[in-house]
């Protein structure tokens, strides 16, 4: 266990969860008292306990619990891993909850000794990732997730924020070991022989060339030095599809925990990465070439409708309240210009992970068939090499995705 | 007075000061019990009192104590000022002594009642500014600042600090009052009009076409993000000529009371930046052309020095000691000419603030004739905007030197 760990903690289960949802005050506005609740753990994560708790004369009326382990849970106890990443999750939740409640589970409490956050059930929404592996389009996505990233990135930053608040924010979202955990994960691992590695073997020949290109590993270095020095806004860290949830209506991205100050374009990135991820993986998927054709060009259209959102947002809620005169116009379009730039390289970092490193992700993982995975990886590490090399050639996000779309499998190997 | 001041704070004078140098158990070594001693209250500044104390017997047993004082000295106590700045300063003072001891002034202690360093007394040196503005050559000072510029910047970065402690030191450094200093002074105020600026009347035509410059306003705005945003490397934070005592054999950088994790590029502009602001001033100062060009000379031969000296320490303490894997050469070298690229950029802003804004320097105000000080203010603004504006184009030092000596005064204007 953690040396740092509070006296007072427990890991609840599903049992010891119902006794002690009856005794928070915080939730009486949804439970009765005396009135029976069902529980159950859901967590399918390594890092934390998840409980969905309802009643059951109405189980509309339910919470989630989310529990830090102090662990990895695979592991047991070998690797500690901080219960303070349960406070910087629920803080970063209530500050996303003021700027864009419609999109962020509502936080009832955190109980910081039990490294515990009781939120919103989110119990008519699936994973994005999943429905977007099943071929389900989300035609509100784009809209949501922009309006997400402008108010959540805008309004942290500089820009909003006063001078004292933005460096004491700084300082309160110091997150060292999950930040460590990206910087090794994303940026550094999938460029070096290492244990941690995870591809499948008929990927090797393209792994061992990415790993050997010396100018793809220069921008590398740039990307993950910027997502170390660039305090620019308090970003979610980890904004990938498997942290959206989602239906035909609603999107609400969760799960914070990796947030702290960093650059924009990581959190815009994830998205665009993630979304250009599954274009890559329905290339094994969706056998029909029409079909097929149809849903990436939904994926690229939401690529390029969630970062016009995005930038419309960031001008309503941001640039329309800045004083010109020391932010000239010319300065807020190279603002942008750079996000944009910055979420090519950023998403491209997070795209070649999920293909060479050790946390994959099921839309090109789950491919069942070799041939069909391999290719499906084998476009996703071409995507990512080219939007990080290219990236200052971008100027617009058609150009962002041109250079995605122009991109081919080299799998099967022709040489 | 601050509402957070100690109860224990009382400011000192030259009598109260022996008696407590007497207590200190630290400055022991340096005074015997009970024999007399001299003290007196040196400070220029309108933020510390500064005592020298030294031994009646023996004059070169000596120590320095800066005392914060808790507000502007020149306005009584209606502008209070932060005392954890004082803190700020012995910490950073420590760290710099443990990297280059030959260029910092040695600490004895730091007392947090009083906001009160007690530090080695740099008696035999003078402020390198009133050296410059006479014509006196310093030719060790580029060997040396180059130094101490590499080891204080490249060993407080993510290059050698491990990822923890480098987040922790950004929030230990957290000094939201003098970097807002700094963001109206130097990134804002030169840009608009407002009471604080200082320039003479003359000027005004050059200022007023300089505040209507949108491009030079728009690059400006990128470098005051870059100083918000950069947590860089722990940097001085105010490393102009006015911080630096030398003599002809020694250096010594003082008074890091400014010090934050901010762009690498800040500090060595800084240091860039005022020896181009001498530069300037001696168009007027030194009336024979001979003399003039020698000196110039002298000055923008240290520019060049000073970079490769900076260069060639980052690449032994820093750059031999990385891993390549993950971060190239190509990596290296960029990242050079990164903070290669930023030094024109801030340096740029230092100057230009030093001549339109509320704190102007000596080099140039000291100059009597108006004439003469026109000449000079109008280059400093001259070369400032070029070194803003072209910075991209810059590849070597050579080609920034190139920039700033290609410039000439603007005055008499020739409308």
């Amino acid at each position: 266990m953690n040396a740092d760990v509070s006296t007072q903690y427990r890991p609840l289960d599903s049992q010891s969860v119902v006794d002690y949802v009856r005794q928070r005050a915080e939730l009486r506005d949804i439970f009765r008292p005396g009135e029976a609740l069902e529980a159950v753990e859901v967590g399918d994560g390594n890092l934390n306990l998840v409980f969905k708790v309802w009643a059951r004369a109405e189980p509309s009326r339910t919470v989630v619990l989310k529990q830090a382990l102090p662990y990895l849970r695979l592991v047991g106890d070998s690797w500690p891993l901080p219960t303070d990443r349960a406070r910087i999750e629920a803080e970063a939740l209530k500050i996303e909850y003021s700027l864009v409640p419609q999109h962020t589970p509502r936080v009832y409490f955190y109980d910081p000794d039990l490294y515990l956050t009781a939120m919103q059930n989110l119990d008519r929404h699936i994973i994005m990732r999943k429905g977007l592996n099943a071929g389900v389009k989300y035609p509100l996505f784009a809209e949501h997730i922009g309006l997400f990233l402008a108010k959540t990135l805008g309004c942290t930053s500089d820009l909003v924020l006063d001078y004292k608040t933005k460096k004491e924010e700084v300082a309160r979202f110091t997150n060292p070991e999950l930040c460590k955990i990206t910087e090794d994960l994303v940026f550094t691992e999938p460029y070096r022989k290492t244990e941690r590695n995870q591809y499948h073997k008929e990927l090797e020949p393209q792994v061992l060339a990415w790993q050997a290109d010396d100018a793809l590993r220069t921008e590398v270095a740039q990307m993950k030095e910027k997502f170390m020095t660039q305090a620019q806004a308090l970003i979610h860290g980890d904004l990938h599809t498997g942290s959206i949830m989602v239906n035909q209506e609603e999107t609400y991205a969760i799960d914070p925990e990796f947030a702290f100050y960093g650059p924009m374009g990581f959190d815009v990135g994830a998205v665009i990465g993630n979304l250009f991820l599954n274009y890559a993986a329905q290339e094994a998927r969706i056998p029909d070439p029409v079909k097929r054709a149809d849903f990436q060009k939904y994926l690229t259209d939401t690529v390029i409708s969630l970062w016009k959102v995005f930038v419309r947002e960031f001008q309503r809620h941001i640039w329309d309240r800045v004083d010109p005169i020391n932010m000239p116009k010319a300065y807020q379009d190279d603002y942008m210009l750079r996000i944009l730039q910055d979420s090519a390289g950023m998403g491209a970092c997070k795209m070649m992970r999920r293909v060479i490193g050790l946390a994959g992700v099921s839309d090109i993982r789950g491919i069942e068939d070799v041939t069909g995975k391999s290719i499906a990886a084998s476009l996703a590490l071409n995507i990512g090499r080219a939007l990080i090399m290219r990236r200052r050639e971008i100027r617009t996000i058609e150009d962002l995705v041109e250079i995605a779309t122009s991109c081919r499998p080299s799998y099967p190997w022709t040489h």
